[in-house]
C-alpha cells in the first residue's frame, strides 16, 4: 500500500486479532447470520486486516455490511443454490447473500471439481459484496491448486475516451503456491486505484494522485491538483480511470481487463453485468486449477520459489530499497500484525464502541 | 492502434488478402512446413493483418519466423504431443513448433474438453512464438464458447521498483461472442506497450511516448523526450514498463498481471517461465469456457449485445468522437481490408520481393 494510505503510527490503536474476531463474529450474529456463516465472514474480513488490505477489512466494510443488513439489501440467511452444473462448472444463485459468506462455499465447489476433472469454475449471480477477492483465491493454496476470483461491480470507472462510468473497479485475484517462499497472491482492481481507497483517502485526509480520476468531461486529470471526489451515486464530478489512466499509457488495457471481469464474473453467471442490475448486486466468479493435472506439484513449487526469489532479488531502481512481488508485503504485514496487533484509526475504534453499545455486545477492543 | 503507428496512407501499398495468403503459404512451405500446417500458420498471420494488428502480421513476424527456421530454432515438423491429461486439462510438449502452428491444435483440444465437461485448458511448453494471441482465443467463438490465450515471453519488462527486466510482455487475450454486435476481443500485452510496437515505431520513425520505458537505473521516463530504444538482448539502456508505468499509477498491477501469465502460461506447462528457459522458448496457455455450461447461450449473447452497445454509445469525453470496445475497431478494420486490401509499408513489399526471389516463389504482391 502507498504510504499515504497507512494509518499514521502515532494515531493508531493496535487491536489483537483474537478479540477483534470475537467482536466481529458477534456483530454478524446480531445481524441474524447463522453461526457457521459468522465464522467464515469474520475470517474473510479479519484476514484482510491481518494482511494489511485495510480497504477490505473491518474499518471500511463492516459498517457497510451492517447498513446493508439493516436496509434489507443483504439476506442474512440466504438459500443459495446451484442452478446449473457440469463436471467442471457450476452456476450459483446467491439469494442476496453476502459474498464473504457464499463465495467461500462456491470456491469449495470449484476445488472439489478441480480434484475430479482438473479444473473447477463457479459463477455466482444475485450476489453481494465479495470482500477481499484474494481470500477466496487463496483457499486453493492448501489443496496445491491455483485459485482465481473476480467480481463484476457496479459502474464507477470511465471507459477509455468516455465521459460516463460504465464499468466497475472489477478486481482480479490469483493465488499460486510456492514451496518455501510466501505464495504469489495478486489482488487488484482494474481501475488505477481501488474504489475503497477513495474512502480511505477521505478518512485520512489525503489528496488523490494524478492519473486516478477523470473530470466530468471524461478528461483524465494528470496534474498534481486536488481532484474532486467521486461519490458513486451518479452525482460525481469525477470518476475513476481504468488501469493505464490515458490511452497513450494503456488505459484501453485496464478498460478491457475490467470488461473481461464483467463477462466472466457477471454475464457468465446469468445475472447481468456491473451496470445492470447495478448496486447492491454483484456477480462473482471463482476458479481452481489443479497443479497436479498439468505438471508435477513438487517441481512446480520449486520453480515458483526460484521465480519469486528472482523477482525479489532484482536490482532495485535508483531510490528504492527492494523489489517486491504480489503477496510478499502482505505476508510480511501478516507476521507483524499477528504478533503486534492490527493498527486502526481511532475513528474505527469509536465505531466499534458505538455499534457494540447499540447491539448489546461487550466492547473489548480498547 | 494509436495513429502514430499506422502506415501513412500516402506511403502504403495495398495488397489483397488472397495473393498475400498464397505467398505466405508458399514461404512456409519452403521452410519445410507440412501443407496443413502452412494453411493454419498463414491464417494466423494474415488474420492479424486483416484485423489491423500489424505488430503481429506478416510485416513484423514473417521475417522473424523465416530467420528462426533458418537458424534451426523453429522445428518445421514438430512431433508435438500430450504429456499429461485429465478430463478438463492437457499439457502439450510443442517440440519447438511455432505457436501459430501448434497452439490452434491445443485450442481444439481445449474446445473438445469444454464440450464434454464445461471447461478445457491446455498448457504448451517448449513452444515458440504465439502470433496474435486473440486468434487462438477467437477459435472458441463459433462453438458458443469464450476463449482465453496467454503466453509467457522472454524478459523485457521491469518489475515495479526494479532496474532489470524480469518479465515478458506476457499478453492476455479473451474473446467472447455476442449476437449481432462484433464479438468482444481483448488482446493486450501487460506492458504499457507491446514489444513489437517498438520495432514498428523504429520502422515508421516515431518516438516512444512518456511512460513506456524506464531508464538504465529503472526510473520510469515520464517526460516527453526521445527515449533510447531497448534492444532485447540485455544491452538495452532502457526497458519496457509494466502496464501502469509508475507505482502511483498502478504499475504493480501490470507487473502482477504479467506474473499471472508467467504462472498460467509458463510454470503450469512444466516448462519454466519467461526468463528461464528464455528466448526463443515460450510457454503458452489456452482455455475454452462453454457458455451453455454456465447459462443460456441465447440470453448470454443478447446480454453481450446490450452491454457492448452500452459501451460504444457512452457519451464521449471532450475531444473524442466515440467510445470503442475491444474488438470493435479490429472488426471495422477487417471489413475495410477485406474490401480494399491491406496497407503495407513499401519496405515490407521489398522484403517480400527479395524473399520470393531467394526462395523461387512467384512474386505477385505488387
Amino acid at each position: 500500500m502507498l504510504d499515504q494510505f497507512k494509518v499514521k503510527e502515532a494515531d493508531a490503536v493496535r487491536v489483537d486479532e483474537s478479540p477483534l474476531r470475537d467482536t466481529v463474529r458477534q456483530i454478524f450474529s446480531k445481524m441474524g447470520v447463522p453461526d457457521s456463516d459468522c465464522e467464515v465472514a469474520t475470517d474473510v474480513l479479519v484476514t484482510a486486516d491481518i494482511r494489511g488490505v485495510d480497504t477490505h477489512g473491518v474499518s471500511n466494510m463492516l459498517r457497510a455490511y451492517v447498513n446493508g443488513y439493516g436496509k434489507g439489501e443483504l439476506n442474512p440467511r440466504p438459500n443459495w443454490r446451484i442452478i446449473r452444473e457440469t463436471p467442471a462448472t457450476a452456476t450459483v444463485d446467491s439469494d442476496r447473500g453476502l459474498g464473504i459468506v457464499v463465495v467461500p462455499k462456491a470456491m469449495e465447489i470449484a476445488i472439489d471439481k478441480a480434484k475430479k476433472v482438473g479444473l473447477g469454475m463457479v459463477t455466482i449471480n444475485n450476489g453481494r459484496h465479495l470482500g477481499m477477492a484474494s481470500y477466496h483465491a487463496m483457499m486453493a493454496l492448501e489443496h496445491d491448486m491455483i485459485g482465481l476470483c473476480m467480481t463484476s461491480c457496479p459502474p464507477s470507472v470511465l471507459p477509455t475516451f468516455g465521459a460516463e462510468p460504465r464499468l466497475g473497479t472489477n478486481p482480479i485475484a490469483l493465488a499460486a503456491p510456492a514451496d518455501k517462499e510466501p505464495p504469489f497472491v495478486f489482488d487488484a482492481a482494474m481501475s488505477t486505484v481501488a474504489g475503497n481507497k477513495l474512502g480511505l483517502a477521505r478518512r485520512l485526509g489525503n489528496d488523490l494522485l494524478p492519473g486516478w480520476v477523470g473530470d466530468s468531461d471524461g478528461i483524465p486529470i494528470m496534474d498534481a491538483v486536488e481532484p474532486p471526489m467521486p461519490d458513486y451515486e451518479g452525482r460525481a464530478s469525477s470518476h475513476l480511470l481504468p488501469l493505464g489512466s490515458t490511452r497513450e499509457l494503456g488505459s484501453h488495457k485496464g478498460y478491457g481487463l475490467a470488461g473481461i471481469v464483467d463477462i466472466l464474473g457477471g454475464m457468465l453467471s446469468g445475472g447481468g453485468y456491473g451496470a445492470n442490475p447495478g448496486r447492491p448486486n454483484f456477480g462473482h466468479s471463482v476458479a481452481a486449477y489443479s497443479i497436479e493435472a498439468f505438471t508435477d506439484v513438487r517441481q512446480f513449487k520449486r520453480t515458483m520459489d526460484e521465480w519469486l526469489q528472482m523477482l525479489r532479488t532484482t536490482a532495485p531502481a535508483k531510490g528504492h530499497d527492494r523489489v517486491l512481488y504480489p503477496g510478499l508485503p502482505e505476508a510480511e504485514t501478516a507476521d507483524d500484525r499477528r504478533a503486534n496487533g492490527i493498527p486502526f484509526h481511532p475513528e474505527v475504534i469509536e465505531w466499534f464502541r458505538d455499534i457494540c453499545g447499540e447491539l448489546s455486545i461487550p466492547f473489548t477492543l480498547a
